[in-house]
């Protein structure tokens, strides 16, 4: 989706990545989920049989190896940065109305409402029981980054929220919405892995701002699949974002402007949209230059997350993989 | 409402010490709710300014001096357990449909159930956060024992509900939900202070399970202003608990036992109630020696609770303030 074509190579090495991370952390995430009381472990089983690529999970064991320690010690950091992310989602989906993510039914419409928030709590409250387990330094030290990303992530998701009922919002508000929403996650989870592994304040630092600007290519890519995206692919009907009026990237980057093309576009976001609103305005999105401004800003982004690799010295192995899995991510299609 | 009057003078303590902590807590709770991001201050600012007892906060300062500090340094656990209270009330609110709180709406009445999702989400990270600003040793313990306590709420939480859809549940079943549900977060309140006081091991034990028996006394109490209690006191229509078909003690109780009216009760209990169905339940209920046997159950506990704080050297002035408070919040009646 991004300006740059993958490499197959890239692509390859991401794939191994996320499929040997996934295949480290799914025991440990199995068994914290026993810890949960046996009515909330159906639930729990449910959502997370519907799978999803375990991309925060890899973040963290990989950055615990590329600053200089094993993945084995990433696991806690892993495994609680995946229950925080599927917490989010099940609330989420209770909050959206959605009733499928990954062609399974969400937890809310499976289970009912009242179910799908005490899961989500519980799986909150189980992440950082898995981090406190063994309360050391290097473990509080991830638990603190776990509970400031959480707040910032339920932050952005509140403004993206209250942004839906606005006319327009700022491409700064915007940003700073997106930043809470997935960048806060993204970074921790690259984080915790160099916090677990006992790294150096640089290192983590460094390893932190690649999650968050990987975080912002990652939610730009997510906005203009939201408009363009195959609904085959993402599994969203065509122009979803539109119809639910969120204040995506191309939106607040075209409503920036001001011509005849952005007028129309901000009188038809006005109102309820009919297929053929949106159908005219991925065309007015389209022509005004906002896609390709929030494809441009992806790019940077996913350059300034690289460059931020390049300040400290890692482990070249699992760097390259850091590497790989930031551009598989930056041009998924779905 | 237990056998047992409440003296006037320990009814003046409670009320002289609820009164003092709740004024201690108060600057410090509001500073924490300022650092939600400000879309989320005003519907918890509504939630908060519902007041309540606050007893959880003084049970966590009194027993920081109790165990021979200051009120003071139990300051962010009074904070992070008033905080995980209210997530919890705001989303159980949802889970049970009810506009009204303290005569005021409640926030997803008032704000939406998306708000009050993620309203609950950021009290509940707000706790940790706050226990976590400075990660000292008896921070980090109080940290881990508050999530211990979280998870345990939850779990008893979601055994309320899921108890609700079945026919019975045995008393076992009944104390074991109520455990989680109460206890835990009252126990977790009275050891918070004896934690960030820096006390042993076995003062940290002994006012543990001083709120845990406490937290039983004053569950068994709730369940008797749920089926007996003043609708104009308790804020809730008669016998509210009957028709929610809530498995509560009362109820376990009866249904432990087989004769005429136990089942005639189970038959009323089968289906949706009449007013005239409630107002028969509580005759049975009473008749068959449920409503005398919880009271009983609740003096047991508040004698077991009050028993503990007898195990360990306590200073006398905040022992007898531990004491005034049990009394104080098991002789209730809204």
């Amino acid at each position: 989706m991004t300006a740059s074509a993958l490499s197959p190579i890239a692509n390859d090495i991401a794939s191994a990545t996320l499929t040997r991370a996934a295949l480290l952390v799914a025991p440990a995430l199995d068994e914290a989920v026993k810890r949960l009381s046996p009515s909330l472990q159906v639930p729990v089983q449910h959502h997370l049989a519907g799978g999803g690529k375990r991309v925060r999970a890899a973040l963290s064991l990989v950055s615990a190896a590329a600053a200089g320690s094993t993945e084995e010690i990433g696991v806690p950091g892993a495994v609680a940065i995946e229950l925080v992310h599927n917490f989010s989602l099940i609330h989420d989906d209770i909050i959206d109305g959605d009733t499928e993510r990954r062609h399974r039914s969400t937890v809310w419409a499976e289970f009912g409402v009242g179910s799908a928030i005490i899961v989500g709590d519980a799986l909150a409250t189980l992440a950082l029981q898995v981090v406190l387990d063994e309360p050391t330094s290097e473990r509080v030290r991830a638990a603190c980054c776990l509970v400031e990303a959480t707040q910032l992530m339920i932050a952005g998701q509140a403004d993206d929220m209250a942004f839906e009922s606005r006319a327009s919002v700022t491409v700064e508000e915007c940003l700073a919405m997106e930043s809470g929403k997935t960048s806060a996650l993204l970074s921790c989870a690259v984080s915790l892995g160099a916090i677990l592994a006992g790294a150096p304040d640089a290192t983590v630092a460094a390893l932190s701002e690649f999650g968050s600007h990987l975080g912002t290519a990652f939610q730009a890519v997510d906005d203009l699949l939201g408009v363009w995206g195959e609904p085959a692919r993402t599994g969203k009907p065509v122009g979803s974002d539109l119809s639910q009026h969120k204040k995506t990237l191309p939106v607040s980057l075209a409503l920036a402007r001001t011509d005849e093309r952005t007028t129309e576009l901000r009188r038809l976001l006005e109102n309820d949209l009919s297929p053929a609103d949106v159908e005219r305005a991925r065309v007015l999105l389209e022509e005004c230059g906002a896609k390709k401004e929030t494809v441009a800003l992806a790019d940077a982004h996913l350059t300034m997350a690289l460059a931020a690799l390049d300040r400290v010295p890692l482990v070249p192995g699992p760097k390259s993989e850091l590497v790989a899995i930031a551009k598989f991510v930056t041009e998924r299609d779905n």
